[in-house]
């Protein structure tokens, strides 16, 4: 018996199951065809990969509207829900805007972007607007790295040091329906 | 005047600000050097980006000794850390391998990994054992994507839908000191 040792034990489970990578960000990105219309799905496989200049990583199924209008345009929108938007991200990820017009459905707004032709929505804690420089096939899934090129937040949601998480409910997606927000800021000792 | 509209003023702020798309998982990443040194450093800019095969992408700052480790063995483990460890992942991510010995400075305990030499940390939620297939340059870092070859999580914190939210107190990094854990779960509506 080693005093003091603390034994894990760990189980080991499916090796595909990416859910032990959640809760993390969920967003909804938005994207426009070349006719102009717009197109809206949730994602929470992004991460930033670079950040002079600000690059992110954006995993998007190839099967999907939104690959197709990113493919034919170059940009789309990293949208950053809150809790009050739970129902509609959810949906957001559960209906195709091949069949229905998924901004009316869902009651959205557009925002108009400040340098690319893909809108921004209103209403939401802040949207990236993003151009894509490299595409990487992954699986059944591309692989988009983009460059951000402006990032507009709710001025009094955000501070120096990020998001004041008393006041941004950044949503997370859990699994399936299951979501979650961050609780209060820890800060770790200097 | 219209009625039922919501104004937001969006702000827009320097676009190479990437704290806003935190607070996100934060991960301890383990790796080998080919003569058998291990190190650790802490990372958040890691998302799933395909389930079938489970692949991973990491940025890793190339100047890194964790970068040195994985382009000469191609193997690396992410470990999931929990609020209790937010001391060890902020000093994971202040202090160089290359000065000192990580592992036993932070007080961590190495876990045998399953199929690949990069060993995994004990008393973590879970750990991930990862194999690169492919890496892009991003900038002054590296995204290296890699396929999850086992998954290990502590059994009573996980669920069929990933983590029970009530137990598992992931760690989520917002900016520099600042962390936070995800709150109770919240279901969308069907």
């Amino acid at each position: 018996m080693y005093s003091g040792k603390v034994f894990v034990l760990y189980k080991i489970i499916d090796p595909t199951d990416y859910h032990v990578l959640h809760p993390r960000p969920v967003y909804l990105i938005v994207s426009k065809s070349k006719t102009g219309a717009v197109n809206v799905m949730s994602a929470s496989w992004v991460s930033p990969v670079s950040d002079e200049p600000f690059i992110v990583a954006v995993s998007i199924w190839k099967g999907s509207l939104t690959y197709q209008n990113i493919k034919e345009t170059g940009e789309f929108t990293i949208n950053i829900p809150s809790e009050k938007h739970l129902d509609i991200v959810y949906k957001a990820g559960t209906i195709s805007g091949r069949e229905v017009d998924k901004i009316s459905t869902l009651g959205l707004r557009l925002a108009k972007s400040s340098i690319i032709e893909a809108p921004g929505l209103e209403d939401m804690l802040g949207f990236l607007e993003c151009r894509v420089i490299n595409e990487i096939e992954v699986g059944e899934s591309a692989l988009f790295l983009a460059e951000v090129k402006t990032v507009h937040v709710v001025e009094e949601m955000y501070t120096r040091y990020g998001w004041d998480l008393s006041k941004a409910k950044i949503l997370l997606h859990n699994g399936g329906r299951g979501f979650t927000t961050p609780y209060k800021l820890i800060l770790a000792r200097r």
